[in-house]
């Protein structure tokens, strides 16, 4: 791909990022237009708007892959996992927007967006264990009952659309579950 | 109406509970059929499938908070609260299907299943405040937060498609966060 075809592409899916996440309904030619590229430019690119929803959905869940990735890394294990969760579950309106649009377009997410949200559970799984191995998360929560959680907190505030004061007390209640007894 | 009007109406909902809470994308003749009447009669009770699914989500919500308002009476008000919770979560499949339905049929849910859905929550409110009187829900759990958890675990055990052993041992962690300090 040559440098301005890519410039092009990176700038619709910034576009798309921003306007499907705030509206699954939006059109492609909103896309366009706040990409500031003609439409025939976003349909080389994408043909159909489910593919570029799903390269949409794909790119959010490989950032928070990367991010939790990153995190793996820290000194301090009971921050990176805390803090990893609390940002998933506040983007999650956006992303959830996404993916509903994707729904609504008639498709289940494909196998890019399939593969970035295996990784993803294998990041999280990493972030778990190594705060249980240093004793801020009890060691008996699995991260089948964990994910689920994390999961479900997300889907929650989202279809509540939750108040970022609720949502952090209801995340303070999840995390009290999650430590070890005293 | 006369009574074998009610008895159709009756034995329609029964079978659009069933088969709409399976498969939301289901159609009135599925009902129709399961229902032993014939398409006209579900159109004469409702006449469109949005009628139909309005008023099968809002009977499940009634029944709910039905429950909720019986044990609210009991002297045990820490098993009434969890167990209720429980219920919740295990039945939120079929439920989000009727919803999901409903969605997907162009309709947000409607005066009826608003109402109920309020109904829903002050009644868990309700078991919420005597639980916490009891000691054995944290008295700084306040409603807004504990009913986002709900709603959350209910979401999260449907999205994903929970096995029922995953789906208690998340509810164990959302409980353990729940319980006073010790």
């Amino acid at each position: 791909m040559r440098a301005d075809a890519r410039d092009n592409r990176a700038r619709i899916m910034t576009a798309a990022d921003e306007v499907f996440g705030q509206s699954p309904s939006a059109s492609t030619d909103d896309v366009a237009k706040l990409a500031g590229v003609g439409i025939a430019t976003v349909f080389r690119h994408f043909p159909t708007k489910t593919d570029l929803l799903e390269a949409v959905l794909t790119l959010r869940l490989e950032r928070l892959r990367d991010r939790a990735i990153e995190l793996a890394d820290s000194n301090f294990p009971g921050e990176a996992f805390f803090g990893f969760f609390t940002q998933v579950v506040s983007e999650s309106a956006s992303k959830l927007a996404i993916a509903e649009a994707l729904t609504a377009a008639g498709s289940a997410a494909g196998a890019d967006a399939k593969k970035a949200g295996g990784g993803l559970r294998d990041a999280f799984d990493t972030l778990l264990k190594r705060a249980q191995e240093d004793g801020v998360v009890r060691r008996d929560a699995g991260l089948a009952a964990v994910y689920a959680l994390l999961i479900g907190a997300s889907r929650g505030a989202t279809a509540v659309g939750l108040e970022p004061e609720v949502r952090d007390r209801m995340l303070g209640l999840i995390f009290d579950g999650l430590r070890p007894r005293p």
